[in-house]
């Protein structure tokens, strides 16, 4: 370990933990085992006495938080958190996962750990950008939908990104389940629909931006990427749990790409009492990843997250965060266009409004399109 | 879509789920809701009449399951699943992780869509070999240990290893905890502790492996993957829910080396109610992700995951799955030398122990590892 007069130590990665105290126990047992097994996973009879924990974790506060339950302030050491994300978040949450009553509350981010790490190339202004919005921030609320359905040909669904691309949406993105099936292979869905998209743009003077979903194995995703810039297409969906979040994290590096992120499978992190909560996963985790926006569901949807953790994860995205620019909250999950105006009255106006199967109900998708940019663009914010 | 002349349809992908049935649902119309959101992802009245769903999902057979619960069996096209891992875990729980009370109990494979996943490149007898057991089938249990702790030098590690490598064990992993950190950087790491274990192989004219801890961005790890194979490392261990199932299934496929598959971040999906089946998870997604061994917590241990889960995700290990390979269960969480015969009882000879800080009690580690060799080889199975 380098001297700390050569290399000051770093700041340590602060975590809140909500941790579920079995009768028997003490709330300190508990979170000083939290803190082992993240870390040396070795308790002190364990240790050779010459080999100091040098990089245990440490519990640093605890308080009561219900029956049975305390919250307890761990910090670990930067040192063992190397350079990954996917090491940070297997210290977080990695074996603990499998005990009972362990959720992540809060996490205090070292600056130095989230400068190494990188975050989004793009933010909530380059993506305003791309878009073609210079009005300045706040801005105003962009939109964009998902080009459905799996199972459909690239011309057919070419053929809806044109009509939704006439409508004047910001984004017309890859529904998340649109990987490289046969009825649709990549390569072709990808060009044709950039190139319907940038017809509708031809003819309407807009700037509507096409986001395929960028899925499959990481070896592969270089000479996808090359695909779609020599197509100009300037952003794609990523699924950062299914691809991983440090492939997410190069794509964003290197890619030259916006990048939305699709929560796939997050849902099995947001338990009551065991878990990472939305707010740290989505708003903090993702954002870490690199993602520019990060689709989450509107409560009162298809989805059971609370509004709660919806306005925590909003406020994550785009507050101070290290150096790393903010994030687009993406907001959607089942939302119609009557949802459009109350949804902005709460989330404000950094918001993509994702509208998906809500336009589809209208055979008419350029219309339907129309009417979600129309609503989007009517509404004032209340707060000048 | 090719006719069904030149390609006959695949056999589609069947999955069990338990759902949560709300007051005023039919069980019907939720079993349909999860088929939808996880294919199409539109309603009736959201597809264009001209647009055949030819890919949604579909409801095979509904039984009720208990109150409020019902147990649905589900059937998607293969023609849905695509040609990689995330997109089939996207297909069987990405949108319906963020829905309250969904559960996958099990899942039937199409033979097809396992055949082109890959699966285990060793497998049980692969590994076996890789250990110098050539006994047959069932052969003898394997022993395993944890290098730890995260903290320690190179140097540290190697003599530890060493030692452990001494007494006989078959395999010595690197604790899931030790990446590439400022202390012991995975390239010196990994050349010392290699060092160390083939100098007391060659002491002992043992066959003792050393599988280190394979993680960080997928981009970094062909490079990772050639030191490896250059310094004689046969194996590593890798975290799929960290690196990205399909990152591991590109190593099971290309790095020539033997995988230990860590369960990180997995107790996330095994709450009850709610997620992944620990068998399906750990012991057919992790298998078809390409591990020759699984590592998974015993009952009694640090973890709380039910013996009956431990029971079924050894037998999908170890069972038929397509013409895939059998993969070891890698039995650790806290089981010391004192319960390696009645975990063999359980679980069989096809079994690898894994005695990680239980070892590190006795400040002779040499004697320690004997000690787990011993037990393991004097234990006899009870079926003949």
């Amino acid at each position: 370990m380098p001297s700390a007069r050569i290399s000051p130590p770093e700041a340590a990665l602060r975590v809140v933990y909500e941790l579920a105290v079995p009768a028997g126990e003490s709330p300190e047992a508990r979170a000083r085992a939290v803190a082992i097994e993240q870390t040396v996973e070795l308790g002190e009879d364990g240790t050779d006495p010459a080999l100091p924990e040098r990089l245990a974790g440490r519990v640093v506060k605890i308080e009561p938080a219900g029956e049975a339950v305390c919250r307890a302030t761990l910090e670990y050491p930067a040192a063992a958190l190397g350079a990954d994300l996917a090491q940070v978040v297997n210290v977080l949450f990695g074996n603990v996962s499998m005990q009972a009553g362990v959720r992540i509350a809060a996490v205090e981010w070292p600056a130095g750990l989230l400068a190494s790490l990188g975050g989004p190339r793009f933010g909530i202004e380059g993506l305003r950008r791309l878009a073609g919005d210079t009005s300045g921030r706040p801005g105003r609320p962009l939109t964009a939908t998902a080009l459905k359905p799996l199972g459909a040909t690239p011309a057919e669904l070419a053929g809806r990104a044109y009509r939704l691309a006439r409508g004047g949406l910001d984004i017309v993105k890859d529904d998340h389940g649109l990987a490289d099936q046969s009825p649709a292979p990549f390569g072709e869905r990808v060009r044709r629909c950039q190139e319907a998209i940038e017809r509708a743009n031809a003819e309407t003077g807009g700037r509507c931006l096409y986001f395929p979903n960028l899925t499959g194995p990481p070896a592969d995703l270089p000479e996808k990427v090359e695909l779609l810039r020599a197509i100009g297409v300037r952003g794609a969906l990523v699924a950062p749990l299914l691809t991983g979040l440090d492939a997410v994290r190069s794509l964003a590096a290197s890619s030259g790409l916006a990048l939305l992120a699709h929560p796939a499978l997050a849902g099995a992190f947001f338990r009551p009492g065991h878990g990472i909560a939305p707010a740290v996963l989505l708003g903090e985790v993702f954002r870490i990843a690199g993602a520019d926006g990060v689709v989450f569901p509107l409560p009162g949807g298809r989805f059971a997250i609370p509004e709660a953790d919806t306005d925590a994860l909003c406020r994550d995205l785009r507050g101070p965060l290290g150096d790393l620019l903010p994030a687009f909250p993406v907001a959607g999950g089942g939302v119609g266009v009557e949802r459009v105006a109350p949804a902005l009255d709460r989330l404000g106006p950094d918001t993509i409004l994702l509208v998906g199967g809500g336009l589809y109900r209208d055979p008419d998708l350029e219309s339907a399109a129309r009417r979600l940019v129309e609503a989007a663009r009517s509404w004032r914010s209340r707060t000048p």
